[in-house]
């Protein structure tokens, strides 16, 4: 039986503002620190370590892993950084208020953009500032390949590849893993892993900086998943993540 | 041409303590985090970046590592963490304060112990609890490898291989590389580089987090090399350096 922890980052500057992020490269907030280091704590008390950790290439992950490995005094073990891991791509909605988008667009079509497993937002178009192409490190990204938008379904469809032939050989290996990742990434880990039909997965909320816990048998199969912290208190934060895209939230 | 950065950690507790500390896993302070700082702000403010950075397995160069890399805004870099890049293992001096240790065995043979080429310190016996054999970031290590002591010029004998095998290659591959590490094992670099004779070691002080450049030809000698901060400051810290180990420091 093999065991690992998935870890969505601690809030960001984005989360507080209630902006659609993605792609854009925004900073914890003081208490997306905070949650990274409880997150730490935690996993020290409940005795966890890690041989190795995956994280994306965004600095919200990079560094809730930091300070969760600075917490479990294990700075030294080797992380692989990746593309694949990112956040879902936000499309033309990077950076705008998911409150205001929803007083324009409507709740539905905010909800639909959110949480339809296959309707990505309107693109970025060729020569919008927000599309990075030549940020070194999306270097090995095929500008064909770049993501202009995605919905669920292309973020599960660059993610599972990574999985099956990066992450499920090392964890097969008998190595203990920690994937610090963005509330989309994982989820498609999760849909892929628990096979989740595409019509349930947009009820799924991965709370910030919670660690959770897969236990897998020898295929990689999920036995059982669970949080390690406080139960009412991780209600508390997946209604929070689910309330963001309300006009009046 | 090439260049590569050489970076020292900043100020350690056992640093501030004026203890011996070698492979200790000491943290830094907020002294040292400050240092870490300015050197990531110095470095971008002279148009530095990297592909790809190494660093040892301790985590006063590690965390000095992860705040120039945030600082840098290059979180998502490759970090490669080796025991061969250590602080050089002070055996069973390590733990103990560098002036009191002075006043004990004399000015002179502390001198000896610390800048010496080839004698090391009495080495930590079977048993001791500071020969940490089991921790897990040493697993590769061979037992009959795992230092009991180190004079420079061991340390230079494990770490001019890993240069040569690991680092240098991918310098010459045309990657900008920053190297934390430590006193000694910066010096067992430089040493190494600048050709520079066993009894003239001694004097090179490497003061800590001061980013030091250097520029290499197409075999990897030596062009020049240089420090990026104010003169004064780096003399000063030199100096610092110099005297710990003075029984009056």
């Amino acid at each position: 039986m093999y065991k690992i922890v998935l870890l969505r980052h601690g809030e960001s500057t984005w989360n507080k503002e209630n902006r659609f992020t993605g792609w854009t490269d925004v900073d914890l907030t003081e208490q997306g620190v905070e949650e990274a280091i409880a997150a730490g704590k935690l996993l020290k008390k409940e005795g966890y370590s890690f041989d190795v950790a995956f994280t994306s290439v965004l600095k919200r992950a990079n560094k809730t892993l930091n300070v969760v490995l600075e917490e479990l005094d294990q700075l030294w073990i080797p992380v692989t950084h990746h593309w694949r891991l990112n956040e879902r791509h936000y499309g033309s909605l990077q950076g705008l208020n998911k409150a205001e988008t929803a007083a324009k667009f409507g709740d539905d079509q905010v909800l639909v953009w959110r949480r339809s497993y296959d309707v990505p937002p309107p693109p970025l178009e060729e020569g919008d500032e927000r599309l990075n192409l030549d940020d070194p490190r999306y270097a090995d990204v095929a500008a064909a390949d770049f993501p202009r938008t995605e919905c669920l379904k292309d973020t599960v469809a660059r993610f599972v590849p990574y999985w099956l032939e990066s992450i499920a050989p090392v964890v097969k290996s008998g190595k203990k893993v920690i994937i610090a990742a963005h509330g989309n990434s994982l989820r498609a880990l999760i849909k892929y892993l628990d096979n989740v039909p595409d019509d349930e997965i947009v009820g799924v909320n991965v709370p910030t900086a919670q660690p959770l816990v897969y236990e897998l048998d020898a295929d990689l199969k999920p036995i059982k998943n669970y949080y390690l912290g406080d139960a009412d208190a991780i209600a508390a934060a997946m209604h929070a993540v689910a309330n963001q895209g309300k006009a009046k939230a």
